[in-house]
């Protein structure tokens, strides 16, 4: 067993807290990666005494572990890992004297500060650590998305943190990058030779990443509306999934070389300008429509408000400009209130360069590599085999499956989990590099610009369905078509 | 519904007929494949009526038919197509003129004649066919291995039923070919754009074709132990499979194009020349040992001789000498007695050119496809994945999985059936062209004379074994070892 630590929780009775964080750390403690004297500092402003705050924790994870998960014991016996600190970020008073006393305890430990908190105070927050002496050697700072909304914002608060901490010290979550499949992505590119001769502008014809849900505000409307879907999820996801796919090898699988291959990769993204951001991308809006035989509402009902014109959809079409993807387009899609919840990403090859067989075999599909994230994580490889149901010579597509959530069943795949410990354990291969920020919103920022000057509306689609038409046309142009996912499989 | 034909089999009351044709023949009824006034005419020699042939051949169906295929109403409908015809095949008699004046009442229909008899009487046979006027335009004459002992001999049988039947219209059954993986072995090569790039001497390190039986000699003593597994197995189905991997994709799926490409892999195998033959070859007898916890006899036991050389198990190392497949071993391997029923291609990739990973994160292993014809039917593709038991990266070799056993549950696959079928068809693809058989015959001599000319004792294998030691060390030498079937799946 590992030494201790302390974990930090600003915003320690906020929903990301709850929901997610105080989840992870009850899994982690039940898989005995909680070292016997490890402290979680949940921080909240507010006047929950200790036991009530661990009343809410245990609520909490009530309510959000899995069926099966939440075990009376375990719980109890995690909660004895609770130590609560009431306190105001921005008041520099007792409180803080009496978090500072708590964890100079014990001042050599690693010591994890978790920012579940609006960047907006991120600034204060890293201030008062540093006054009041806490950022030592072994320190590291969590922060969450978003990281502001353009490149200029994004940068202050990198530039506030970075005051207080170094790069080194800073883990930035993306929590798509701690799905086990995001690392097998990675495992499957730089393991297997098969696809490492494959994956390049020379085999594959396109790529399309897809995150759709199906829910709509969830109660973030305020922030949701100024942000829309470009810098709610592409900006980092999606961004993020593309440079997976699209990076060069790194010579060793460390945090610092697979951030720099990554940057290369959004690095040579080719910019959009005027024009071409019309012709590249779609952005839409969901109206009042079915999800599952119910009617749910539009998206200005959600918000209650008569007019917007934010995006809930952008469907978009990227090139990385480089030898080994020349030419091949990486279509991005995202969206509320999408048929099914699901996050895939398919690697569609290009067709075989003669066939052999007749016409009357039926059609030659292209291989198409599958990588769902969501709602499981399988890995699937279509590709074509005669149909054993006839003697005649019938080609037909088959899948080779691979069912993660079958061979997982005794784990849980919990990417707070991963990425929390692997803050403790200074390994920063999953988050993400200030660097790798800034570049992202570099693509994004024109994009932005350009949709804001033109001030059309988002194209409208029903709830309930995979967005508006002009997402289909948008690869209709090119001759291919969404794979949606379900559909994917067949 | 085709129209219907004629198919006579000489032999009609032999093993063959009665383990494989009569009931391939019930099935294509089943499936309505045997189209209405079509004729099953076996000819046999002795004295049974029609009606005790037809209960013979029902309790055939009964013994041999898979669980739950009989089906009393299907058999009885089924033997109203039968009509047995008693003759002595050397003997030119009215028994003859009978089959003559049965079949002349459908003159033009398609007209099979499957020889399931010794080759020593096809010249026989082609010729009494021929002199009662029964070879017609539609006819097709159908033979089974062996042909022939060495290429001398074969070349003669092939001579004189040549006079006989146009080589077009000669079927020569290599039952493995019937089977549907190796239908599919060719259309996952020629359709699937992922092994189109990677089926060569950059990409495949070795191949491994393995056929291993359990079952001993099984009455057929005095024919095997003059033949011996190099003659029985090597020469056509192993064989075959190799030249189904190694061969060119032909420009169209047609019979003259693949036989040709065939013969050029044949064509390009290294001739094993005086001491390459011990280099390259092992020979193995067994002798008495467990087979599932029953002690099973040793082949001398068995044969019931004190002594014979015959080799019960052949593993070789071939190498086909062109530029595709430069460099890379084939690896050939059969026997009686083994440890499991199996028959596997196994292609081995390289591995990748460098190792990204730590080498905490264990072994990698090089990607494999395993495509298995017996007992089951499936593909495997073995690539390396991360463990997900583990928040450590861990890799592992998971395993892509097609089982054509599940997807193929209301058809039942039957090699004889299918090829049975094709010949009526005129489809001679999945048979063997006599330069095929020449060419193989013309490899495999010289390493039967050199075995003759050491006259060494085959390395003995205890039965319930993978054969001798040196068969692993065959491999072993070059750095590899036997992926034996079951261990590959791991």
């Amino acid at each position: 067993m590992a030494e201790p630590f302390d974990i930090v929780i600003f915003g320690g009775s906020g929903d990301l807290a709850f929901r997610k964080i105080v989840p992870a750390l009850y899994r982690a403690f039940g898989e005995a990666k909680l070292p016997e004297g490890s402290r979680v500092v949940p921080c909240y402003r507010g006047a929950l005494t200790a036991s009530e705050y661990i009343a809410e924790a245990d609520a909490a994870l009530r309510e959000h572990l899995l069926e099966g998960e939440y075990d009376q014991a375990q719980a109890s016996e995690f909660s004895s890992y609770l130590t609560p600190c009431a306190l105001d970020i921005k008041t520099a008073d007792a409180r803080w004297q009496t978090l500072a006393d708590l964890l100079n305890t014990a001042a050599d430990r690693v010591r994890v500060f978790y920012l579940a908190i609006p960047p907006a105070i991120f600034g204060v927050c890293c201030q008062h650590l540093s006054e009041y002496g806490l950022v030592s050697a072994n320190s590291r700072l969590v922060v969450e998305k978003p990281l502001g909304y353009n490149a200029a914002s994004a940068n202050a608060i990198n530039d506030e943190i970075a005051r207080y901490f170094d790069e080194t010290a800073i883990y930035r979550i993306d929590h798509y990058l701690g799905k086990e499949t995001v690392q097998n992505l990675m495992a499957l590119r730089f393991t297997n030779v098969i696809f490492e001769q494959l994956w390049d502008a020379k085999s594959i014809d396109h790529v399309q990443i897809s995150i759709s849900e199906t829910v709509g505000l969830e109660g973030r409307a305020g922030f949701y509306n100024e942000a829309g879907a470009l810098r709610d999820m592409v900006q980092n996801h999606l961004l993020q999934l593309l440079c997976l796919v699209a990076m060069e090898s790194p010579h060793k699988m460390k945090a610092s070389s697979i951030r720099a291959e990554k940057v290369k990769v959004l690095e040579a993204l080719r910019p959009m300008v005027g024009d071409e951001v019309f012709k590249h991308t779609v952005r839409g809006q969901y109206v009042a429509g079915n999800h599952n035989g119910k009617l749910v509402p539009g998206y200005l009902e959600e918000l209650g408000e008569p007019n917007s014109s934010t995006e809930t959809f952008v469907a978009l079409r990227a090139y990385v400009d480089n030898w080994r993807w020349a030419r091949v387009p990486f279509y991005l899609r995202t969206g509320k209130r999408m048929k099914q919840r699901s996050a895939e990403i398919v690697i569609q090859f290009k067709g075989v360069s003669h066939r052999v067989y007749e016409p009357s075999a039926g059609p030659l599909l292209p291989n198409r590599l599958v990588i769902r994230l969501q709602p499981e994580e399988t890995i699937q490889l279509i590709m074509m085999s005669k149909d054993l149901n006839t003697l005649d010579m019938q080609l037909q597509p088959a899948s080779l499956n691979l069912n993660f959530s079958e061979s997982y069943k005794h784990v849980k795949s919990d990417a707070y989990k991963r990425l929390i410990l692997d803050a403790v354990a200074a390994n920063s291969s999953l988050f993400i590099h200030r660097d790798e920020v800034a570049n992202a919103w570099a693509w994004i920022d024109p994009i932005i610009e350009a949709w804001q000057q033109a001030s059309q509306p988002p194209h409208l689609y029903r709830a309930g369905t995979w967005g508006p038409d002009e997402s289909d046309e948008l690869l209709a142009e090119d001759g291919f078509s969404w794979f949606n996912s379900g559909e994917a499989l067949k």
